[in-house]
């Protein structure tokens, strides 16, 4: 990145005319300071919303997808049928894997899409899956969905008005929705999933979880 | 706000002086589309950042400590201690209630404190809680601790490098750090508590989980 000192620059505007220097700093002031953050007709693209959206939901449904893989062939190992584990549940009240998985797909699908405004034209996933094949393509499916996104489709997202049916005419704003609503629900359903199968013995772990960190050196 | 037609502002500008003009656009371009979102050495504040992680974290810590009290009570109303409950696990070899509470407090007292580049000065918790009592002292302090924090402490914290002992000086930038590590921890811990005690049936669902919606009508 070019670097610019901006001292210097300033300073040396200043003696060339301390009129347009003035100028300068109240327009920059009034860009940068004032307007740009918080204009609301602006097409500032927020990248961190999209990044913990589109780019962190994809990554834990690809991690859910390997998690899913694992306890395939934990029940082939075994010699037991893996829908076993589909219809396992924590509580007999809880959802089973089956819904944990289903509802984690469209936490992603449906809270992505209401961020973009494009709720209407998401695709509809009727819930009818029954065996494990059916559950990764599933996931595959919202994964493909996601891909679509790019980040200057969030760029009224923070302010945007969010609702669903069962709030009753209620909404959130686009960031309260992401922070308290979406992200929230996301990781409970993954860990969920995560917990039944560990609970059931299969051979999990955080980073199973969590997947692969870009860390650097 | 004050609005400023900036087209009509250059516009003068121009004809006053062209050399200028050019000198004015260059400015702000370079300010405000390519030096300040990436300027480490800015002073600019990420509310969003600080939302995610002071204000969402001591939210989650609120829910879990209330889910901690209906522990109590359901095992005051079936007349069983509820260390029974503090020591239950959903596999062997996973950590127990007490651990998961521990870790949720750490990874909210330390997510926070490693963004704010103020992990030397965080308070230190020696994990010796047994008692019920004991784990909500804990999970009070953390949230004393947070209410510490300000959007300020956050200014550099995007561009920060974060590490952790166990990385072997390997690091993560902060955003990395808080998206991709600290925010689906805390949740997978909190997620895990609550799901210990759904299975050990207290009457639990996902509002105590997700707490209250800041829902507008």
């Amino acid at each position: 990145m070019q670097k610019i000192d901006l001292k210097t620059h300033y300073s040396n505007v200043e003696k060339k005319s301390d009129e347009w220097a003035g100028l300068l700093f109240d327009s920059i002031a009034l860009e940068c300071h004032i307007a740009l953050p918080f204009q609301p007709n602006s097409k500032k693209v927020d990248p961190m919303l999209y990044d913990l959206t589109v780019v962190q939901f994809d990554k834990m449904l690809g991690n859910l997808s390997a998690i899913l893989d694992k306890a395939s062939a934990y029940a082939e190992a075994k010699k037991f049928d893996v829908t076993i584990l589909l219809n396992s549940r924590l509580a007999p009240d809880q959802f089973n894997l089956v819904r944990q998985v289903q509802i984690a797909c469209d936490t992603a699908k449906l809270g992505v899409a209401r961020l973009a405004g494009k709720v209407d034209s998401a695709p509809v996933h009727p819930d009818t899956e029954t065996t494990m094949a059916e559950l990764q393509g599933r996931i595959k499916a919202v994964r493909d969905y996601l891909a679509g996104f790019s980040p200057s489709d969030f760029a009224d997202a923070e302010a945007r008005t969010v609702s669903q049916p069962r709030w009753e005419g209620k909404y959130l704003t686009g960031v309260e929705f992401a922070i308290q609503h979406a992200i929230p629900n996301i990781y409970f359903h993954v860990t969920t999933a995560y917990s039944i199968l560990r609970h059931n013995g299969v051979d999990l772990g955080k980073k199973d979880y969590l997947g692969a960190m870009p860390y650097k050196s």
